[in-house]
């Protein structure tokens, strides 16, 4: 059947400097392979945009190799095998991997990272696999319980709270016993923030009095700083930390531009002073416990103790 | 006997703002007390003069409390108990603790931290107590080993690598079978670094090559950095950190005046790309531990491992 069809992929053109746009990319059509052996046809339905993306369009690898000028955009997807040349995987199976921005995925078994159980979905979207079931939750998961260590009736401090990472980072800090409090940017997000997402405390860093708004939410100091900006916000943040507070570095989007780094206040002294500990992370650092992750993370979502807000765009 | 004499002491007379000169302190002589219930008469042999003491004599705060103005100046300090009220502790005892710049100490128990134990100190003077068998000791032991993770074979560069601490840590990392390259400013301690102490690199920061004289000497990048400094030596070694590595502040003497913080280039992207980590590490949070660390360090002073530049005064 896939024969008499093409696959529609999309190609990055050339490198963006800043934000990618649309024409960055190119919309290709070919043909749809066959299955050699140890290889798997794969109809993906859904794929993802993560901010990790930005750097595998850089030309300098950083933690992850980069994606050539006219090769299929490098994505998470979620989808359904359609035909196996491999022994470990079926006709029917839900898979995700890093299959790309392509309808149809014709893949080595090895770039499959996993089987989905259908049980652990429930009537989950298999959206869900991208998102909390995905990259996002173990991102989320690890980040906050491995790097952050989280102690009951801590206070966990969350930029881009409202984000797919931090919101779910903010919802396990209190499945944990932690105080929460998040940070966006505008009313919309504060209110998703503290209606949808349960934090303690939601703030708005473009508020003129943020700073202050942020020491009345903390009296007892940041235990925990799961960090998305590496920017104004965390200067704000980071000059709150308690003693022995934990900062967790998990992305750094207030600055695009790394090469040379932006400037800002030292952190040595602070970091000194109160003892704390800061550490960058990376959720496949941990892939080797994805499954773990997962477990808990379908349970909290199946009970309804994490809610999940799907941006999804068709087409 | 002590009756009959009086004590000499180094009050604090004012509070500096940059490095402490002579003006901000002031030399009283006071009647030697006699130890009511409880306490203790100690003839001081030795006292330290440590960077701590920069913190102590602010009037915030930070992880210790202040001097206050006209009190004995507090610094460590070892001595011979001369008169007991208490029962742990016996005449001809040689103890330390914060006995403060002053001839003799009169004072609560609980101000000795310990006594010690004459096989340890075996030929070495009475002030190795005030130096790798003391506080510089178990700070190098323990912010390497505890908070720098060094694994053999790995890189370890230490700032300040011809000071008290820094020396020493170098000297334990060589031990713990690792490569060392220490830095340090102008060619006397460049060479005290590399004929003493056993570096295996020895930089000068002054030098107009410093940076790439530095990546010449961590091929395979920085695998820790025991940092004392927190300047621009600091910037220059955190950009060459190894995945996984671990930096250790221990001490930021390049900035004499952090409120506010001063400016350089922010470290969260580095920390994230390469996943290491950061942390403040006083010894004090290890005080529980501090006999291990005694025991492991006189052992190697004993046996010629750890050599020891000392610069005593006299008066």
């Amino acid at each position: 059947m896939q024969n008499s069809l093409t696959n529609l992929q999309v190609v990055l053109k050339s490198r963006p400097l800043g934000v990618p746009q649309a024409e960055h990319f190119e919309l290709v059509r070919s043909p749809i392979g066959e299955p050699s052996s140890g290889q798997v046809l794969i109809q993906v339905a859904f794929v993802s945009v993560d901010p990790a993306m930005r750097g595998w369009v850089n030309a300098a690898a950083n933690y992850a190799q980069p994606v050539a000028i006219g090769a299929v955009m490098k994505s998470f997807a979620v989808g359904r095998v359609v035909k196996s040349r491999h022994p470990k995987w079926h006709e029917g199976d839900l898979v995700t991997g890093l299959f790309g921005w392509q309808e149809w995925a014709l893949v080595d078994a090895e770039v499959i990272d996993r089987k989905l159980d259908p049980d652990m979905l429930g009537n989950l979207p298999l959206s869900a696999a991208l998102g909390v079931l995905g990259l996002n939750g173990v991102t989320a998961y690890f980040g906050l319980l491995e790097i952050g260590q989280p102690r009951p009736g801590q206070t966990v401090v969350i930029s881009s709270g409202a984000g797919a990472v931090g919101s779910c980072v903010g919802q396990i800090a209190k499945i944990a016993g932690c105080r929460t409090v998040g940070i966006a940017g505008g009313p919309a997000k504060v209110a998703l923030m503290r209606e949808q997402f349960g934090f303690d405390v939601a703030l708005d860093y473009k508020s003129p009095n943020f700073v202050d708004e942020l020491r009345r939410a903390c009296p007892e100091g940041v235990h925990v700083y799961f960090d998305n900006t590496a920017g104004s916000i965390s200067d704000a943040v980071t000059s709150q930390l308690a003693t022995r507070g934990r900062v967790v570095i998990c992305g750094t989007v207030a600055h695009t531009e790394w090469s040379p780094p932006p400037i800002g206040p030292r952190i040595e002294r602070q970091l000194l002073v109160t003892r704390s500990r800061m550490e960058g992370f990376i959720a496949p650092d941990y892939q080797h416990r994805w499954e773990e992750a997962y477990k808990c993370l379908s349970k909290w979502l199946l009970d309804g103790r994490i809610k999940v807000v799907e941006e999804v765009l068709e087409g």
